[in-house]
Protein backbone atom coordinates (compact mmCIF):
# COMPACT_ATOMS: atom_id res chain seq x y z
CA UNK A 1 0.00 0.00 0.00
CA UNK A 2 1.43 3.61 -0.84
CA UNK A 3 2.21 6.30 2.01
CA UNK A 4 -0.67 8.08 3.11
CA UNK A 5 0.09 11.56 4.39
CA UNK A 6 -1.82 14.99 4.72
CA UNK A 7 -0.48 18.14 5.05
CA UNK A 8 -3.11 20.94 6.48
CA UNK A 9 -3.43 24.85 7.58
CA UNK A 10 -4.06 25.53 10.89
CA UNK A 11 -5.71 28.40 13.10
CA UNK A 12 -3.73 28.91 16.38
CA UNK A 13 -7.17 27.84 18.14
CA UNK A 14 -7.49 24.87 15.77
CA UNK A 15 -9.48 25.37 12.55
CA UNK A 16 -8.87 24.26 9.38
CA UNK A 17 -11.90 26.07 7.95
CA UNK A 18 -13.79 29.30 9.22
CA UNK A 19 -17.36 29.40 10.78
CA UNK A 20 -20.01 29.24 8.00
CA UNK A 21 -18.72 27.90 5.33
CA UNK A 22 -21.21 28.81 1.99
CA UNK A 23 -21.09 28.94 -2.00
CA UNK A 24 -19.11 32.27 -2.05
CA UNK A 25 -16.94 31.24 0.80
CA UNK A 26 -16.29 27.04 0.66
CA UNK A 27 -13.15 27.83 3.47
CA UNK A 28 -16.07 29.50 5.81
CA UNK A 29 -14.89 33.02 7.30
CA UNK A 30 -10.84 33.85 7.71
CA UNK A 31 -10.87 30.39 5.99
CA UNK A 32 -8.64 31.24 2.67
CA UNK A 33 -6.18 33.42 4.98
CA UNK A 34 -4.70 29.82 6.36
CA UNK A 35 -3.10 29.22 3.14
CA UNK A 36 -1.99 32.55 2.63
CA UNK A 37 1.47 31.24 3.26
CA UNK A 38 1.89 29.23 0.65
CA UNK A 39 -0.08 31.35 -1.83
CA UNK A 40 2.87 33.58 -2.23
CA UNK A 41 5.64 30.64 -2.24
CA UNK A 42 7.16 29.83 -5.53
CA UNK A 43 5.63 26.23 -5.82
CA UNK A 44 2.63 27.76 -5.33
CA UNK A 45 3.08 29.79 -8.04
CA UNK A 46 4.38 27.48 -10.27
CA UNK A 47 2.10 24.69 -9.67
CA UNK A 48 -0.73 27.59 -11.10
CA UNK A 49 1.90 28.03 -14.25
CA UNK A 50 2.46 31.55 -13.13
CA UNK A 51 6.68 32.77 -12.67
CA UNK A 52 8.24 33.91 -9.62
CA UNK A 53 7.02 33.86 -5.72
CA UNK A 54 9.02 33.49 -2.56
CA UNK A 55 11.45 31.17 -1.48
CA UNK A 56 12.82 29.64 1.86
CA UNK A 57 11.55 27.52 4.47
CA UNK A 58 7.65 28.57 3.10
CA UNK A 59 8.26 27.66 -0.26
CA UNK A 60 10.03 23.76 0.80
CA UNK A 61 6.69 23.02 3.07
CA UNK A 62 4.42 24.32 0.10
CA UNK A 63 6.77 21.96 -2.44
CA UNK A 64 6.41 18.75 -0.04
CA UNK A 65 2.98 19.35 -0.42
CA UNK A 66 2.72 17.89 -4.04
CA UNK A 67 6.26 16.06 -3.74
CA UNK A 68 5.80 12.75 -4.28
CA UNK A 69 2.06 12.35 -4.56
CA UNK A 70 0.70 10.19 -7.10
CA UNK A 71 -3.04 10.47 -5.90
CA UNK A 72 -5.71 12.03 -3.60
CA UNK A 73 -8.33 11.59 -1.56
CA UNK A 74 -11.23 14.31 -0.05
CA UNK A 75 -14.26 14.38 1.24
CA UNK A 76 -16.97 15.58 -0.86
CA UNK A 77 -17.64 19.40 0.11
CA UNK A 78 -13.75 19.45 -0.61
CA UNK A 79 -14.80 19.08 -4.49
CA UNK A 80 -18.34 21.26 -4.13
CA UNK A 81 -21.06 22.90 -2.19
CA UNK A 82 -23.61 20.02 -3.92
CA UNK A 83 -25.51 17.69 -1.30
CA UNK A 84 -27.75 14.66 -1.93
CA UNK A 85 -27.77 13.52 -5.47
CA UNK A 86 -25.61 14.62 -8.24
CA UNK A 87 -28.61 16.25 -10.00
CA UNK A 88 -27.37 17.50 -13.79
CA UNK A 89 -24.20 16.54 -12.97
CA UNK A 90 -22.17 19.54 -14.52
CA UNK A 91 -20.66 20.63 -11.47
CA UNK A 92 -16.72 19.55 -11.77
CA UNK A 93 -15.85 21.37 -8.36
CA UNK A 94 -14.32 24.29 -6.62
CA UNK A 95 -10.92 24.09 -8.18
CA UNK A 96 -11.25 25.39 -12.09
CA UNK A 97 -10.21 23.80 -15.14
CA UNK A 98 -6.99 23.16 -13.48
CA UNK A 99 -7.09 21.94 -10.11
CA UNK A 100 -4.07 21.92 -7.89
CA UNK A 101 -3.80 18.22 -7.80
CA UNK A 102 -2.32 16.89 -11.20
CA UNK A 103 -3.30 13.48 -9.70
CA UNK A 104 -6.42 11.33 -9.98
CA UNK A 105 -8.64 12.62 -7.20
CA UNK A 106 -10.73 9.91 -5.15
CA UNK A 107 -13.65 11.54 -3.92
CA UNK A 108 -16.10 10.40 -0.80
CA UNK A 109 -19.26 10.21 -1.68
CA UNK A 110 -22.22 8.64 -1.09
CA UNK A 111 -23.92 8.95 -4.51
CA UNK A 112 -22.05 7.09 -7.56
CA UNK A 113 -20.90 9.54 -10.65
CA UNK A 114 -18.98 8.96 -13.89
CA UNK A 115 -15.01 10.33 -13.39
CA UNK A 116 -14.53 13.27 -14.31
CA UNK A 117 -11.53 14.52 -16.04
CA UNK A 118 -9.75 17.85 -15.96
CA UNK A 119 -6.67 19.49 -17.42
CA UNK A 120 -3.60 18.93 -16.24
CA UNK A 121 -3.61 15.65 -15.22
CA UNK A 122 -6.78 15.82 -12.50
CA UNK A 123 -9.34 13.13 -12.55
CA UNK A 124 -12.22 13.22 -10.29
CA UNK A 125 -13.31 9.80 -9.36
CA UNK A 126 -15.92 9.16 -7.05
CA UNK A 127 -15.89 6.55 -4.59
CA UNK A 128 -18.92 4.92 -2.46
CA UNK A 129 -17.86 2.19 -0.66
CA UNK A 130 -16.06 3.94 1.95
CA UNK A 131 -12.70 5.23 3.13
CA UNK A 132 -10.78 1.66 2.82
CA UNK A 133 -11.86 1.20 -0.79
CA UNK A 134 -10.93 5.06 -1.80
CA UNK A 135 -7.78 4.17 0.18
CA UNK A 136 -7.24 0.57 -2.22
CA UNK A 137 -7.68 2.41 -5.62
CA UNK A 138 -6.19 5.43 -4.98
CA UNK A 139 -3.09 3.07 -3.67
CA UNK A 140 -3.32 1.08 -7.62
CA UNK A 141 -3.49 4.75 -8.94
CA UNK A 142 -0.31 6.41 -6.94
CA UNK A 143 2.20 3.51 -8.65
CA UNK A 144 5.10 4.30 -6.39
CA UNK A 145 3.72 8.04 -5.51
CA UNK A 146 2.16 8.33 -1.78
CA UNK A 147 -1.04 9.54 -1.22
CA UNK A 148 -2.46 12.58 -0.26
CA UNK A 149 -5.39 13.45 2.03
CA UNK A 150 -6.71 16.60 0.31
CA UNK A 151 -9.49 17.54 3.66
CA UNK A 152 -11.60 18.26 4.92
CA UNK A 153 -11.30 17.68 8.47
CA UNK A 154 -13.75 14.85 8.42
CA UNK A 155 -12.13 12.71 6.06
CA UNK A 156 -8.70 13.19 8.03
CA UNK A 157 -10.47 12.44 11.16
CA UNK A 158 -11.85 9.29 9.59
CA UNK A 159 -8.61 7.97 8.55
CA UNK A 160 -6.63 8.91 11.88
CA UNK A 161 -9.31 6.95 13.61
CA UNK A 162 -8.84 4.32 11.20
CA UNK A 163 -4.95 4.05 11.90
CA UNK A 164 -4.05 4.36 8.07
CA UNK A 165 -2.25 7.61 8.04
CA UNK A 166 1.93 7.25 7.87
CA UNK A 167 2.81 10.65 8.49
CA UNK A 168 1.07 14.37 8.18
CA UNK A 169 1.98 17.96 8.65
CA UNK A 170 0.46 20.78 10.20
CA UNK A 171 0.98 24.30 9.63
CA UNK A 172 -0.29 26.80 12.33
CA UNK A 173 -0.84 30.34 11.11
CA UNK A 174 -1.66 32.77 14.18
CA UNK A 175 -4.98 33.49 13.20
CA UNK A 176 -7.91 33.06 15.46
CA UNK A 177 -10.88 32.14 13.21
CA UNK A 178 -12.99 31.27 16.35
CA UNK A 179 -14.56 28.70 15.16
CA UNK A 180 -15.30 26.48 12.11
CA UNK A 181 -14.03 22.82 11.32
CA UNK A 182 -11.71 21.81 14.22
CA UNK A 183 -8.68 19.23 13.05
CA UNK A 184 -7.93 17.57 16.43
CA UNK A 185 -11.39 16.27 17.92
CA UNK A 186 -13.29 13.16 17.04
CA UNK A 187 -9.77 11.18 17.30
CA UNK A 188 -10.29 8.50 19.67
CA UNK A 189 -6.74 8.54 20.87
CA UNK A 190 -5.13 8.10 16.82
CA UNK A 191 -2.61 11.01 17.62
CA UNK A 192 -1.02 8.70 20.41
CA UNK A 193 1.05 7.41 17.77
CA UNK A 194 2.43 10.24 16.45
CA UNK A 195 5.73 11.77 17.38
CA UNK A 196 6.94 15.64 16.17
CA UNK A 197 9.97 14.90 13.80
CA UNK A 198 10.42 18.52 12.34
CA UNK A 199 9.37 21.81 13.60
CA UNK A 200 10.34 24.74 11.44
CA UNK A 201 9.22 28.32 12.11
CA UNK A 202 8.88 31.68 9.17
CA UNK A 203 7.19 34.71 10.44
CA UNK A 204 4.03 34.18 9.29
CA UNK A 205 3.49 29.92 9.90
CA UNK A 206 5.43 26.89 11.86
CA UNK A 207 5.23 23.72 10.28
CA UNK A 208 5.29 20.67 12.20
CA UNK A 209 6.05 16.64 10.64
CA UNK A 210 4.23 14.11 12.33
CA UNK A 211 5.38 10.85 11.84
CA UNK A 212 3.72 7.39 12.94
CA UNK A 213 6.21 6.12 15.73
CA UNK A 214 4.20 2.86 16.47
CA UNK A 215 0.60 1.10 15.17
CA UNK A 216 -2.33 1.48 17.33
CA UNK B 1 -8.61 49.08 36.62
CA UNK B 2 -4.74 46.83 36.11
CA UNK B 3 -4.20 44.99 32.77
CA UNK B 4 -5.52 41.76 32.62
CA UNK B 5 -3.47 39.10 30.84
CA UNK B 6 -2.44 35.57 30.93
CA UNK B 7 0.41 33.17 29.88
CA UNK B 8 -0.02 29.67 28.90
CA UNK B 9 1.10 26.74 27.31
CA UNK B 10 -0.87 24.80 24.79
CA UNK B 11 -0.61 21.81 23.41
CA UNK B 12 -0.74 21.69 19.47
CA UNK B 13 -4.03 20.14 19.45
CA UNK B 14 -4.92 22.63 21.58
CA UNK B 15 -4.92 21.17 25.49
CA UNK B 16 -3.68 23.52 28.18
CA UNK B 17 -3.84 20.53 30.53
CA UNK B 18 -4.42 16.75 29.58
CA UNK B 19 -6.64 13.70 29.89
CA UNK B 20 -7.33 11.96 33.27
CA UNK B 21 -6.44 14.74 35.99
CA UNK B 22 -5.74 13.32 39.12
CA UNK B 23 -3.93 13.97 42.41
CA UNK B 24 -1.04 12.49 40.96
CA UNK B 25 -1.38 14.21 38.02
CA UNK B 26 -2.76 17.59 38.32
CA UNK B 27 -2.48 18.85 34.80
CA UNK B 28 -3.59 15.38 33.65
CA UNK B 29 -1.50 12.56 31.12
CA UNK B 30 1.23 14.61 29.20
CA UNK B 31 0.03 17.82 30.52
CA UNK B 32 3.27 18.73 32.12
CA UNK B 33 5.49 18.21 29.35
CA UNK B 34 3.68 21.24 28.28
CA UNK B 35 6.14 23.95 30.91
CA UNK B 36 8.88 21.81 30.15
CA UNK B 37 10.29 24.34 27.84
CA UNK B 38 10.00 26.57 30.96
CA UNK B 39 11.49 24.67 33.22
CA UNK B 40 14.83 25.18 31.55
CA UNK B 41 15.02 28.37 31.79
CA UNK B 42 17.23 30.46 33.72
CA UNK B 43 14.14 32.87 34.72
CA UNK B 44 12.23 29.37 36.02
CA UNK B 45 15.20 28.55 37.91
CA UNK B 46 16.26 32.22 39.39
CA UNK B 47 12.53 31.80 40.59
CA UNK B 48 12.88 28.93 42.46
CA UNK B 49 16.02 30.11 44.37
CA UNK B 50 18.22 28.19 41.99
CA UNK B 51 21.64 28.88 39.68
CA UNK B 52 21.69 27.97 35.94
CA UNK B 53 19.11 27.62 33.35
CA UNK B 54 19.30 28.13 29.49
CA UNK B 55 18.95 31.45 28.36
CA UNK B 56 17.51 32.80 24.81
CA UNK B 57 14.11 32.80 23.45
CA UNK B 58 12.53 30.44 25.73
CA UNK B 59 13.86 32.26 28.87
CA UNK B 60 12.53 36.00 27.48
CA UNK B 61 9.04 34.20 27.53
CA UNK B 62 9.91 32.88 30.50
CA UNK B 63 10.35 36.11 32.02
CA UNK B 64 7.55 37.81 30.63
CA UNK B 65 5.67 35.67 32.10
CA UNK B 66 5.87 37.30 35.64
CA UNK B 67 7.14 40.70 34.65
CA UNK B 68 5.11 43.49 35.97
CA UNK B 69 2.81 40.85 37.77
CA UNK B 70 1.32 42.24 41.05
CA UNK B 71 -1.66 39.98 41.55
CA UNK B 72 -2.78 36.83 40.00
CA UNK B 73 -6.09 34.94 39.59
CA UNK B 74 -6.79 31.28 39.37
CA UNK B 75 -9.64 29.18 38.73
CA UNK B 76 -10.05 26.79 42.03
CA UNK B 77 -8.59 23.38 40.48
CA UNK B 78 -5.37 25.45 40.33
CA UNK B 79 -5.35 25.73 43.67
CA UNK B 80 -5.86 22.12 44.32
CA UNK B 81 -7.93 19.40 43.93
CA UNK B 82 -10.60 19.18 47.16
CA UNK B 83 -14.24 20.39 45.76
CA UNK B 84 -17.35 21.38 47.19
CA UNK B 85 -16.49 22.99 50.91
CA UNK B 86 -13.50 23.27 51.90
CA UNK B 87 -13.55 20.44 55.54
CA UNK B 88 -10.30 20.72 57.50
CA UNK B 89 -9.17 23.67 55.37
CA UNK B 90 -5.42 22.23 56.16
CA UNK B 91 -4.49 21.65 52.14
CA UNK B 92 -2.69 25.07 51.20
CA UNK B 93 -2.68 24.30 47.42
CA UNK B 94 -1.07 22.81 44.56
CA UNK B 95 2.57 24.99 44.89
CA UNK B 96 4.56 24.07 47.72
CA UNK B 97 5.29 26.18 50.69
CA UNK B 98 7.25 28.86 48.13
CA UNK B 99 4.68 28.81 45.29
CA UNK B 100 5.66 30.05 42.11
CA UNK B 101 3.36 33.28 42.06
CA UNK B 102 4.75 36.07 44.09
CA UNK B 103 2.10 38.05 44.44
CA UNK B 104 -1.24 37.86 45.67
CA UNK B 105 -3.20 35.50 44.43
CA UNK B 106 -7.04 35.43 44.13
CA UNK B 107 -8.79 31.93 43.71
CA UNK B 108 -12.20 32.07 42.25
CA UNK B 109 -14.17 29.93 44.88
CA UNK B 110 -17.61 29.11 45.86
CA UNK B 111 -16.45 28.08 49.25
CA UNK B 112 -15.26 30.77 51.51
CA UNK B 113 -12.29 31.04 53.29
CA UNK B 114 -10.02 32.92 55.17
CA UNK B 115 -6.30 33.90 53.19
CA UNK B 116 -3.66 31.51 53.57
CA UNK B 117 -0.46 33.06 53.41
CA UNK B 118 2.14 31.25 52.08
CA UNK B 119 6.78 31.99 51.56
CA UNK B 120 7.83 34.12 48.98
CA UNK B 121 4.98 36.73 48.77
CA UNK B 122 2.02 34.49 47.59
CA UNK B 123 -1.04 34.70 49.40
CA UNK B 124 -4.15 33.12 48.60
CA UNK B 125 -7.31 34.59 48.92
CA UNK B 126 -10.58 33.18 48.16
CA UNK B 127 -13.31 35.31 46.41
CA UNK B 128 -16.69 33.60 46.34
CA UNK B 129 -18.82 36.45 44.45
CA UNK B 130 -16.89 36.37 40.75
CA UNK B 131 -15.21 37.00 38.50
CA UNK B 132 -15.47 40.48 38.22
CA UNK B 133 -15.47 40.91 41.80
CA UNK B 134 -11.83 38.52 41.61
CA UNK B 135 -10.25 41.24 39.17
CA UNK B 136 -11.40 44.57 41.33
CA UNK B 137 -9.59 43.20 44.63
CA UNK B 138 -6.94 41.86 42.22
CA UNK B 139 -6.58 44.88 40.81
CA UNK B 140 -6.53 47.12 44.29
CA UNK B 141 -3.96 44.67 44.60
CA UNK B 142 -1.56 45.22 41.78
CA UNK B 143 -0.89 48.52 42.67
CA UNK B 144 1.10 49.44 39.67
CA UNK B 145 1.44 46.02 38.13
CA UNK B 146 -0.58 43.87 35.69
CA UNK B 147 -2.94 41.14 36.52
CA UNK B 148 -1.73 37.48 35.71
CA UNK B 149 -5.26 34.76 34.98
CA UNK B 150 -3.27 31.64 36.18
CA UNK B 151 -5.69 29.18 34.78
CA UNK B 152 -7.22 26.69 34.06
CA UNK B 153 -8.75 27.00 30.83
CA UNK B 154 -12.32 27.58 32.47
CA UNK B 155 -11.02 30.50 34.20
CA UNK B 156 -9.21 31.69 31.31
CA UNK B 157 -12.07 31.30 28.89
CA UNK B 158 -14.96 33.27 31.59
CA UNK B 159 -12.18 36.32 31.50
CA UNK B 160 -12.54 36.06 27.96
CA UNK B 161 -16.19 35.97 27.49
CA UNK B 162 -16.30 38.79 29.77
CA UNK B 163 -14.65 40.67 27.42
CA UNK B 164 -12.01 41.46 30.32
CA UNK B 165 -8.28 40.25 29.03
CA UNK B 166 -6.15 42.91 27.34
CA UNK B 167 -3.67 40.56 26.04
CA UNK B 168 -2.05 37.15 26.16
CA UNK B 169 0.84 34.74 25.31
CA UNK B 170 0.29 30.93 23.86
CA UNK B 171 3.01 28.59 23.60
CA UNK B 172 2.76 25.94 21.49
CA UNK B 173 4.52 22.97 22.43
CA UNK B 174 4.52 20.62 19.62
CA UNK B 175 3.18 17.37 21.80
CA UNK B 176 -0.68 15.91 20.87
CA UNK B 177 -2.29 15.49 23.92
CA UNK B 178 -5.52 13.23 22.64
CA UNK B 179 -7.64 15.17 25.30
CA UNK B 180 -8.00 17.45 28.29
CA UNK B 181 -8.61 20.67 29.09
CA UNK B 182 -9.59 22.97 25.44
CA UNK B 183 -8.49 26.41 26.10
CA UNK B 184 -10.01 27.85 22.55
CA UNK B 185 -13.36 26.61 23.07
CA UNK B 186 -16.53 28.22 24.39
CA UNK B 187 -15.54 31.62 23.80
CA UNK B 188 -18.63 33.18 21.82
CA UNK B 189 -16.16 35.44 19.78
CA UNK B 190 -14.13 37.03 22.23
CA UNK B 191 -11.03 36.38 19.89
CA UNK B 192 -12.36 38.17 17.11
CA UNK B 193 -11.43 41.25 19.02
CA UNK B 194 -7.28 40.15 19.10
CA UNK B 195 -4.44 40.25 16.64
CA UNK B 196 -1.46 38.26 16.76
CA UNK B 197 1.58 40.88 17.13
CA UNK B 198 4.57 38.79 17.45
CA UNK B 199 5.15 35.26 17.02
CA UNK B 200 8.88 33.75 17.87
CA UNK B 201 9.94 30.21 17.85
CA UNK B 202 12.91 27.98 19.54
CA UNK B 203 13.50 24.45 18.55
CA UNK B 204 10.74 23.14 20.95
CA UNK B 205 8.01 25.80 21.37
CA UNK B 206 6.83 28.90 19.26
CA UNK B 207 5.00 31.47 21.62
CA UNK B 208 2.82 33.63 20.52
CA UNK B 209 1.70 37.22 21.92
CA UNK B 210 -1.92 38.83 21.27
CA UNK B 211 -3.69 42.12 22.16
CA UNK B 212 -6.75 43.59 22.33
CA UNK B 213 -6.90 45.63 19.03
CA UNK B 214 -10.89 46.38 19.28
CA UNK B 215 -13.55 45.99 22.09
CA UNK B 216 -16.48 43.61 22.12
Amino acid sequence: MSKLKFSISMSLDGFVAGPRQSREEPLGEGGESLHEWAFVTRSFHQMQGKEGGETGVDDEQAMAWSENTGATIMGRNMFGPIRGPWGDEQWKGWWGDDPPYHTPVFVLTHHAREPVEMQGGTTFNFVTDGIEAALEQASDAAGDGEISIGGGASTVQQYLRARLVDEFRVHVVPLLLGGGERLFEHLDGATADYECVESVASPTVTHYAFVRTRSG
